[in-house]
């Protein structure tokens, strides 16, 4: 049977595996970990990576917390009366040094209730500062590739979701080019509850590969002054994101969670310029056109 | 009789009168103003400074808009049936260049439903990025003067309310050294209504006087870059306060507003560093100790 102890030791072994991958291919910065208590128990280990080669600030943070749900939990889960959870999960920002290479976040997560429930969530999203197609269509592809390989309504489902999800309201921008998101996958019985765990593996294995691809291949790539300062306005953008509208941080927030692990995803810098519009034959502006809902990179 | 039309050109002369007074003072940059329609009626006239002598990045926001009800709107005014909104004020945030001068917000508003209902609202809280004990009382004595001259329950009752909130949960900080904050005055008949809208007028107009000697006493003061990095860090926490917790802000991005005109209060330049903590003896620790709620500065 598969216990919350098998996932989450599970997850730390990931965390493990991607801090290794992130420091060998940034090749100067070491992440620098901090261990932290939960309040209604457990605990969490924030890894942080700052002034790399490739990496400017980053996270990959793990944590196993328990506690009586609060109000805003119970809300949040419709649930009718107090339970105890537990949570467990992998989440990862990054904010590179060049504009060329994309910010990635990716994100797996187990949540199980006293009262039996268990489910799993998670997904990957790549907000490139400049669209480029070929990697957009790569990055779909390695997702599609992992999810075919599990069922093949993932990849659709769960492709709209990220659209759905890493929208920037008030912006009317998605927050990048998408990816996958997927959430209270509730399995039925044991060998689904497998099933699902297999899955969830598999996206938090494809992050290292796909982002150390990412980092090495565009971190060469030249730029100046004008792709730097778009980059800040761009991460003013996900700045925006994530305190507006992100789930995970809004939850993490307001239910009294340590700060700077869920805060480690925002930017080192970031920029805002009143009502910015960039000239429309510009690199920058058809980036913008392409922050939609509903492109088939593929 | 007071009508909603005598109160808001009245916030419009306001607007012109503020932002002569901090051009003046600032003696290099000039607004930029942009007229805009609002979806429902209505618009409003965005005016936004940038790269001065003093003021880094700002707005004077004045605005009169009206609607039917959202959703969004009337949960949030427990409403049990849709009406007819009018909402007219004058909003200012100003980031200055000089981690010496502090930053400022200030807003007056009025707001009138179908149903017969009318309320007066705002503020002024200071946010400095040092805490000098000369100008935080003398600013706290300005709002309490202005209050006292209407009633002697507005400056403690009021006090009170903006340090609960310009209130950074997550951080278990105040924004800044506060102010004063008032919502939901509902005048009963025409005189009481007389006397609320001439303490909001008082509000609106100590905004110009407070904020042009606060920048003409403190940009004259040297600085390196050790205080310009705490201003980043600070002007970070601006942010969380504004997209998180601010009321103003998520209401006004949740109910489909403009999105420009809103995030104005956005500074320039935002840093996150993860886990700052400053060192116990410095200015900086000093004014984190005083970032708390209830000191009477008076």
């Amino acid at each position: 049977m598969l216990s919350k102890e098998n996932i989450s030791e599970y997850f730390k072994t990931l965390q493990d595996n991607i801090c290794q991958a992130l420091e060998q291919t940034d090749g100067k910065a070491k992440f620098r970990e901090d261990n932290w208590q939960h309040h209604g128990g457990g605990g969490g280990r924030t890894r942080v990576i700052t002034d790399g080669n490739i990496l400017e600030k980053g996270g990959v943070n793990f944590s196993a917390v328990s506690g009586e749900t609060s109000e805003a939990l119970q809300k949040q889960l419709k649930l009718t009366e107090k339970a105890d959870y537990f949570a467990t999960g992998v989440s990862i920002v990054q904010h590179p040094v060049s504009p060329m290479v994309p910010i990635i976040h990716m994100n797996v997560r187990y949540f199980e209730m006293s009262n039996g429930i268990s489910w799993f969530g998670g997904g990957i999203d790549l907000t490139p500062h400049y669209v480029n197609d070929e990697d957009a269509v790569w990055f779909h592809e390695q997702l599609k590739k992992i999810c075919d390989q599990h069922d093949l309504s993932f990849y659709p489902t769960y492709k709209e979701w990220a659209d759905n999800y890493f929208y920037i309201k008030h912006r009317e921008e998605t927050r990048g080019i998408g990816g996958i998101f997927f959430d209270y996958l509730k399995p039925a019985n044991e060998i689904e509850k497998e099933k699902i765990f297999a899955f969830v593996k598999a996206v938090g294995e494809v992050f290292a590969p796909i982002y150390t691809h990412l980092m090495a291949k565009n971190s060469k790539l030249s730029y100046g002054e004008q792709e730097k300062s778009w980059q800040m306005l761009r991460r003013g953008r996900y700045v925006e994101f994530n305190l507006v509208w992100d789930r995970g941080t809004k939850f993490g927030l307001e239910t009294n969670g340590r700060t700077e692990s869920i805060l480690m995803s925002l930017p080192p810098i970031a920029n805002w310029v009143y009502d910015y519009q960039p000239d429309p034959n510009t690199p920058e502006a058809r980036t913008l056109r392409l922050l939609k809902k509903g492109i088939d990179w593929i």
